[in-house]
């Protein structure tokens, strides 16, 4: 079963019980689904092994930190054509998503200032040369806002009441949540549409605040996804662990498992491959040296 | 116990027998120390609970990324005063270590490849936007070779045989292995010292190539090892593990144990307090979303 | 006057002479038209005082480093969907506009290949950091290639002849000649349109190379032109300008002459100002000390 | 005669003017000479041609942009070993140096703030993606202060009143004026060497701030100048620039002469060649459409 989103799995387990037994085993693309596979495990009803494709480094890191880092800048570009350069680009959240918008957009000659909830991603956001603040502050300085954090309310009404007029509002992240529509067109005295995917709400004070696409995720709303150099390595990824799961899947338990690491080295072998690139390969004495220093050197 | 390198840890155990009842525990400072319990866990040897310090996300990232990033490329300067701008910087290894330097080096203006044998690794230097190949042709183009592999023999006599002249030859990771000074002093015709922590081999052909600090670790042998602002989070997670320790380490059986996020996240709270900056707090509707999002959406 | 490409100067000189007496001066806003006016000075036709608004830093600079160094490059994206990270891209010409594409596309995670005539320009280009070659061997690694050289023919027959399977081809500089459409057109067998302002080419052993917007100005066929923020200064320049020459044209001669300094600080200061970006002010004693240096320290 | 400061010219025409008729002509190095030199051309006492070797593209842009760039903070890292990643570094002047030095701080992971008086530079600060502010609001935010504007007193009392705990200064600009030691001197309690080229001031509240090399050049004081790699060039442009004068001096009459283009255009040539690499040369078509665009389109 290849899935992507829980969907499917989840129909099985319920009303195709029958196909149960014939299942050797499943992948799942999405963080939704994992999270819906793993509570399946803890309730003790998911019946058949799973790969989390989602988790693999060659879909989880280059999806997030390459793709979306750029189509969330490439959203922003097509909906509203503001210059970047010179701007004050506001990124809520520095995960994976988070870190790739930063970049992108301090490439694009803005400068960045990062939000977080979590210390230890906080300081790396500083090391890496970002400007790091709570939100209030941030609010009164952006002129562009980007939220990746996966959780609600990110920016909300106490936000919007400090922001310089024409502050633009994104979502790279969750769903519609991380920009609160809600407090928005509570807050808004006039919304129009100005451009495609870009509607102005005017505050009381005259202010006017520009939200993109709704607050769903500009680079699905406003660009066009993940561009396919992304996608064939989650494909890739889909395609080997399938082929593992025949193999392998019997012996298997029922749980969610990771991509085994051999598959993740093959999708990156293979798109190196495919982009004319040789990397070295370790000599004899390499391999005998990393195998000794593992086993430990107190060894003698 | 505070030990760097496994040593006290080795003793009390083989040599202070009698003491090992009073240890509560111990934490443990590097790489080889961590290997060395590691090694003792697997022979059931090891008595007491060993917090692996080096592996906190403020002691492991941070010291390597952005630690020996800018102290490797500091020791190059003080031992060549070359002008990194325009320069080929050939960087052996993209983990944390190899991807600072990398990251310092195109900062300071050089064009930077990279070399890796790990597939994943290679893919994301790629992506990062540095060039990869194989070292038998960045070894024809580089005019600065730093090494960052953990592995012997990296840069070695194939390649020193096609080097350009003048080409200078340092290594940031693994004791003085990963350049082979062997080869060097084998396939050269003369040898002498131009700088202090610079020694010029003279290759049969006439060409020059400059190793920096007889191929040992140049951020140790011609800088100043690691600025204090990395070693206080270093301290810092040492002694709040060990104050972790003190409290509940009766409790934990013998083994390796992380650092506990907790600690991490304090020692990170603690850095940015020191440096003036505030993050967010999640409000308590976010922290709600996060738990149920987390518990699994699918539960209806 | 206010001209954008020197028709109406031209027209003025031509048909409406009756009108010259009349007229007090003029301002320029392009190459083209300054170029026009200039031809015009050396025929010792040009009756009024022409102001050179193309040739000011605030117009010239930001233009052309920031205005289309982001369009060309969004221009790009919205005609391929490329993912950008990982790609080789190769700038032909390395003024200001090819500079500002330089970097905005290394900021977007590509690794970057400058190709020059003019040695001083390929220096500075590869003490920027970016590797520099000629174009016959850049056309054989190249991802994509971004024209802005303003000369013809800098990609033709023969470096389509050795590009790889997928090249993508866009121009920044010049009408559509910078791209030999021609050549391209000769030495494919097949075209056919794959998106909106995207060809593929086929080429007679099958390679398939994209030209986005027929070879025409990237930024203003596949994008929007420059964002309001670039033109604004632009404006800015005109209107100060044309200001200047009702105050002054009739002192000045005939000729092109270019915008006054203090117009161009002016400009940035408002912008800056719009911004809400204040700077410092000299002292007393600093003006002071600039003047007496200035006049040379020699003195005593 | 080849001169270095002004000194020699100034002496041939004081002391030994004996020597004037045979002097054919004359080369300056400096910014000090060429200024010292433009008195003597307004003053009519100038006798022979002097080329202005400190104005050649491949002497200043290089020297100052990319040379000083990379000692300054070279500088910095041997007077203090602090870790500029996550560090708000303080550039004051955006003209070369200052461009120069804000790249390399942002390269090597600082936020850099920049202070100008000149609206145009800031307004190219702010667009290059750097924060720019009035130096008594970057006083309270900096942990380092690099001054490169080329005047007095920049930084001074006021500043060093609101200066954070352990804020280091240091000038890469003129002389020893820029940072006002004179005031620092005044208002600290105590004062002592900390390390070679770093002295702490005690401030009356207990602050300390640390001056490098008593505020004299940082590049030179801490590091060791420009690398030869920029060096290079500036020999180059002399050697060449003799040459020339050696022919056509005596055709020249008494002045300050830009360095010729073709020299300039020379020294990057050879220097390229130095660095392995080529550029492409202008087809017979390309320099046939160049001439007659150049040469006015409206001509028809």
């Amino acid at each position: 079963i290849l899935d992507d989103g829980g969907d499917m799995n989840a129909m099985v387990h319920r009303e195709l019980q029958s196909l149960l037994p014939k299942v050797v085993g499943a992948c799942e693309e999405t963080t939704t689904g994992v999270i819906r596979l793993r509570a399946m495990v803890r309730e003790g009803i998911l019946k058949y092994p799973v790969i989390a494709v989602n988790e693999a480094q060659t879909k989880w890191d280059f999806d997030n930190v390459y793709g979306t880092g750029q189509s969330a800048i490439d959203g922003v570009l097509r909906a509203t054509n503001i210059l970047l350069a010179g701007k004050v680009v506001v990124v809520a959240g520095y995960g994976h998503v988070g870190r790739g918008i930063a970049e992108r957009a301090r490439g694009m000659g803005a400068r960045v200032v990062v939000t977080e909830v979590d210390p230890v991603r906080a300081l790396r956001a500083v090391m890496d040369g970002f400007s790091v603040m709570r939100m209030e502050e941030a609010a009164r300085v952006g002129d562009l806002f980007i939220t990746a954090t996966g959780n609600i309310d990110v920016i909300r009404r106490e936000h919007f009441e400090v922001m310089k007029d024409g502050a633009v509002l994104a979502n790279a992240g969750h769903f519609n949540v991380e920009v609160s529509v809600r407090d928005l067109e509570e807050v808004a005295v006039e919304k129009r549409r100005v451009r495609p995917n870009l509607d102005e709400y005017r505050m009381p004070d005259g202010r006017r605040l520009y939200l993109i696409g709704e607050g769903r995720l500009v680079n699905l709303v406003a660009a066009e996804g993940h561009p396919s150099e992304v996608m064939d390595m989650s494909f890739a990824n889909q395609a080997l662990s399938l082929e593992y799961l025949a193999g392998r899947g019997r012996e298997m338990g029922p749980g969610v498992y990771p991509v085994p690491r051999e598959i993740d080295s093959e999708v990156a072998r293979l798109k190196l491959e495919s982009m004319g690139i040789r990397i070295d390969e370790l000599t004899r004495e390499q391999e005998e040296y990393l195998r000794s220093w593992r086993a430990g050197i107190g060894g003698a």
